[in-house]
């Protein structure tokens, strides 16, 4: 079993000291031993650690703590550049800018990410991951200069916790595996599976804060409400088309 | 240092060894510990073990040897579907039929299958990752009867090794990171980061068998080529807005 894996949990503030490089060397490196689809390595990391450019992607992820004190924000894109440029050095045709290929790299970048954080936990380090970078992936590309072929799909929080934080809840694990097949979930499952979470003393304290009579509300129209997730949709997929990412 | 990161390798082929369920079900708890968008658990892993389920999915992963070969087929999918109709259940307005929701969800499953992944490494398994699956999506649904709102984004073969398989190498580290912003690439220096690679043993006899005369063009003309992108790019995009992923 794997500890770090059991023991993750998102930290949100930070101490301000920095990652030592040896350990942010460990850390990437093993990022880089990931899966990655026919040993492309479609993906690039972006280490951020200069203060005015860490003060410049806060406000891209809201300036929520995690983005204001990590002293370190490392930024997952897909990249297929790299790998298009060396094809063209060599007089081959590389055919990456399309949609199957964003998310092969993404995917990469993705699988990277997992492994970069597990090895930075077994450092003693806390992380948390920014979901908030596809909602300003273009600005973000921008403050990384980041050329056609290159798109933000993660950002990771990176640093030494503040303090410790609790393990988060999780739906019972039937909740998320399907055997052979999918099989769907009724009204009565959908309430097993939720029940726990919805009676926890987190959950009525959330309630009281919003004045709404249900948790799935404090999602649907607090946190996540359909307007937001239709705008930034259009938005990302702009992106990924400016970015050039859906020439199909 | 976490050892399983350092030493995974694919495995491609497989002894016929079922998975004891208890270490599936450690795999799958690893699974649900990684990251998860505002804890809302998109995305559904699909365990396929029965044999005329593994044969029907088996040519849609190109009847690779990992595919035939495993035990076990973990399909991990974007799911939106569950966390949807508890929402409908509680009379809250779901909004998750989006592209930002799917990637999202895309996110939630690649994160949850690189932890499988290594928590299965930890027990003497192998895995490979079927990139294929993008290939075949919409069939893939088909076979695992998924509804709409869920989409596989990755499978993973899995089960105890046939035979030791060697460690994959990778491009020296640098040519994946990036201090602060993005350092394009000069031709130089794209020379000396491919230049041990395509001197290798093994890149020497693929240019032999493919008749060649660089690595490049075997992936831009053999394994990966523009027409075949093109095609699969726009399935995948199809298949996404037909599983309801793209309404906006």
């Amino acid at each position: 079993m794997i500890r770090e894996i059991q023991e993750h949990r998102s930290i949100r503030r930070y101490r301000p000291d920095s990652i030592p490089a040896p350990v942010m060397e460990e850390i990437l490196r093993a990022a880089s031993r990931a899966s990655t689809v026919g040993n492309m390595q479609l993906y690039s990391i972006v280490v951020t650690t200069s203060r005015p450019l860490r003060e410049a992607l806060a406000p891209l992820h809201f300036n929520q703590p995690a983005a204001t004190t990590a002293p370190a924000i490392l930024t997952f894109c897909a990249d297929v550049h790299r790998f298009s440029r060396w094809c063209e050095l060599r007089e081959a045709e590389p055919g990456y800018d399309n949609f199957c290929w964003f998310m092969n790299g993404a995917t990469d970048a993705l699988l990277a990410s997992q492994n970069a954080c597990l090895e930075a936990e077994a450092h003693g380090l806390g992380i948390c991951y920014l979901g908030t970078t596809l909602y300003h992936a273009g600005e973000i590309a921008r403050v990384l200069r980041l050329p056609k072929g290159v798109l933000p799909v993660m950002s990771v929080a990176m640093g030494y916790p503040e303090a410790a934080a609790p393990l988060t809840d999780r739906l019972p694990l039937e909740a998320v595996v399907h055997y052979d097949t999918y099989t769907d979930y009724t009204p009565e499952r959908l309430e097993a599976l939720w029940r726990e979470r919805e009676a926890s003393e987190e959950t009525q304290r959330l309630l009281q804060e919003n004045g709404l009579p249900n948790l799935a509300r404090i999602f649907t129209e607090r946190r996540y409400a359909k307007g937001d997730n239709v705008a930034f949709s259009r938005k990302y997929f702009d992106e990924i088309a400016e970015y050039g990412f859906f020439n199909q």
